[in-house]
Formats: structure tokens, C-alpha cells, sequence
């Protein structure tokens, strides 16, 4: 039994379900077959009651033994050392994942989120809207030449640069065949269907306890 | 000879002399004793002329022999493997080092630089002062109960989460003053101030270059 334990809340509303980022954890796991169990701790609450874990009070962590590792971006490197299937084992393969992995997180989710934020907030206008294409049309001129980010083959990178990419307003920002035809590539993986319906089927179940317990009870 | 390059741009405008993120590089490379040279790309024309290199058309990017990394995290992330000065060695030093690195990189940055470029573009009030603030406040309980982020000790975790916080647009944003004492005592460190003084010497000389070469005729 693998003391490999992948950690997210008991519940989300509908909206989230299926881009809670513990789909980038599971998926990791299901890419490289490795065992793995997943925990819950409570949505409600969740400014505070698990600040000791995650102390921006998100969600996954990961444990690993005796290890705890919070921000899915760590989890993914720490899954990526464990096995090859995430990441190769040369320098140069292995750098260049490191690279782009680290590239995902500041150079386009720290674009992409925040564009994401002032849209769904309903601000007029969208003060980082150029310089959202701009990135995408760069990455875009990257897909247009390679299968892949990183070493010639899919690694942890992709999974995780699909994954911010795959946000359907980011996904329908502008049209980028290259982009489009990736995500597709990596999100019609076998491993990534498996992690999506594992957490819709782990959140679906969560609204029957909740209903069995009462919790609807507020709705009158 | 160090075969260990850190790649900037050869001449930068005074406004960003200081914090271009080749000062990262520099930082860690001091910081950890290693060796290194520095070598330029033409600032003019950034946006195409090293896009084999970097395809964001940013800098720093970093040569190790025949590795070269870009996005300036990742390039940390790889001196962090080369020295325990920028990162313990054991199973749960290296983890929460990893993970603080990319906390800065994904939970702070990906805030604060967006929050910047709103504020800078001069947009009528800022869709992201709210999520800004929290996350700001999040941190300051952290570093009020911890001298350093990881491991008890300092590592390139708090290297990249103080470049990220010293901007000063970032450090004047409200009153934390546990955030505020961790900064000083990042950046009074010899290692940052040597990183930071070989900067702007790096872009002066340039200046020099420039006026020499008869660049400045266009001021006319």
C-alpha cells in the first residue's frame, strides 16, 4: 500500500468540479502508476482550518510519508523525481522539464489566472487582456513546432501547461490551432480521463453524504 | 573556469536597473560560491532576437556546459542541485524548499506582478488590490512565526520569495511588518548586495558603451 496521499476538499460547488487542482496531482499519479490514496478536509471553513497544511488555505497538498508538500507545481516536481514516466532522467531532458514546468506556472498561469479573475469578476474592460494573447500567441509559435514541451516526448511540463490551458475562457481566448490541437493531445490521455472522472465521481458522492446528512436543510 | 553563464540583455532603461531577474541568478551564484560569467543579449529587438533561446523573449536565462535553462525559477531550482548552500539535502529540507520556491513563484508573484502591471497602467482602481491584500496578509503570519520559509534555515526559497516581495511598489503596499523584517534581512545579506551592485555596474558600463558608440545621437 502506497503511503502516497493526494489531498483535496470534501466538496466544491458545481462550478470548479473537474479544474480543482488535485486533478493535477491524480493525473500525475495515473500517468506514472503510482499508487496513491485521497484525503479530504473540510470546504467549508477552508479560510482556516487547514492553514497548518496549506497556509493560503487551498487545496492539494500532497503527503508522502513523512514528507507534506503543498502547491501543485511542488507535488508534480516531487512526483516527477519518483518516476521517469513524468520526467526523463538526463540532464538536458530533465532541465528542460523543469524549465517549462516552472514556464506553466509564471509565464502563463501568472497571466492567465489573474486575466481569468478581472474577467469573472465582471470589471469593465480587462486591463491584462493584451498581454494575455501576446503570451498565448508566443506559446502558440512554440506548439506549432513540437508534439511536445520539453525532451521530445510528454512529460510532467505538459501535464501541467495543459492543464492552465484547458480553463475553457483561456481555451476560447483567440484562435491557436497549435494550442488547441496540444491540449486535445493531452487531455485525450487516458491518465487525464481517468483523474477527471475520478474527481467528478469524488465530489458527485460528496452531494449524497452531504444531502444524508442533512446539510440540505438550509436550502427551505 | 566556471562553465556557468547567466544570460541578460546588454542595456536596460534605468527604471528596472536593479531588478532585472538576472539578479537572482547572480544572488544564488554568490550566495552558493559558485563561479560564473555573464553574457549579454541585445536589449533592442528583444522581443525576436533570442527567441532560440528563451521563447518569451525574456531574461535571465542560464548555460551550464551544454544545459541551458530559462525562466529565471528554473534556473534557481538547478543551482539549488548544485550547492546545500541554496538547498538542504534531506528528503524534507529539499520539499519545503521546493515548495516555498514555487509558492513565490505561483501563490505571491503570480498576484503581485499582475497587481503591478494594473497599477503601472495607470487602469482606473485594480481588480486585484482585494486578492493582492490577502495573499500579502497570508504571508505575514507565516513569516511572523518563522525567520526563514523552509527548513529553518536560509535557502533559494527566501532568495526568490524577498526579490519578489523588495519591489518597491509591493513593499510599501500596506503595513506587515513581520514581511517587512524578513526583506531587510534578505536583502542585507552580502550576497544580495554584491548581486545587486554588479547589476547596475553591468548596465552604467553599458550606458558608457552606448554614449561611445554614438548611440545617444538620436536624442538630438
Amino acid at each position: 500500500m502506497s503511503d502516497l496521499t493526494i489531498w483535496t476538499y470534501d466538496w466544491v460547488p458545481e462550478g470548479p468540479r473537474g479544474f480543482v487542482r488535485d486533478l493535477r496531482l491524480r493525473w500525475a499519479c495515473e500517468e506514472a502508476g503510482l499508487g496513491y490514496l485521497v484525503r479530504t478536509v473540510p470546504f467549508d471553513g477552508r479560510e482556516t482550518n487547514h492553514l497548518s497544511h496549506q497556509p493560503f488555505g487551498q487545496v492539494p497538498f500532497l503527503s508522502d510519508g513523512d514528507l507534506e508538500i503543498f502547491e501543485s507545481g511542488a507535488g508534480l516536481l516531487h512526483l516527477a523525481r519518483k518516476s521517469e514516466k513524468l520526467m526523463p532522467r538526463d540532464p538536458v531532458g530533465e532541465a528542460q522539464t523543469v524549465q517549462w514546468t516552472i514556464a506553466a506556472l509564471n509565464s502563463i498561469e501568472m497571466v492567465s489566472v489573474p486575466w481569468w479573475f478581472l474577467k469573472v469578476s465582471g470589471a469593465k474592460g480587462n486591463g491584462l487582456a493584451g498581454w494575455m494573447g501576446h503570451r498565448l500567441d508566443q506559446l502558440e509559435k512554440v506548439l506549432n513546432e513540437r508534439e511536445w514541451l520539453a525532451a521530445d516526448r510528454f512529460t510532467v511540463a505538459d501535464l501541467l501547461m495543459a492543464d492552465v490551458l484547458r480553463v475553457p475562457d483561456v481555451r476560447s481566448y483567440g484562435d491557436r490551432p497549435a494550442t488547441e490541437s496540444y491540449v486535445t493531445r493531452a487531455t485525450d490521455r487516458p491518465s487525464f480521463k481517468k483523474a477527471r472522472a475520478d474527481q467528478l465521481a469524488h465530489f458527485a458522492a460528496a452531494d449524497q453524504s452531504r444531502s444524508a446528512a442533512g446539510q440540505t436543510s438550509n436550502r427551505r
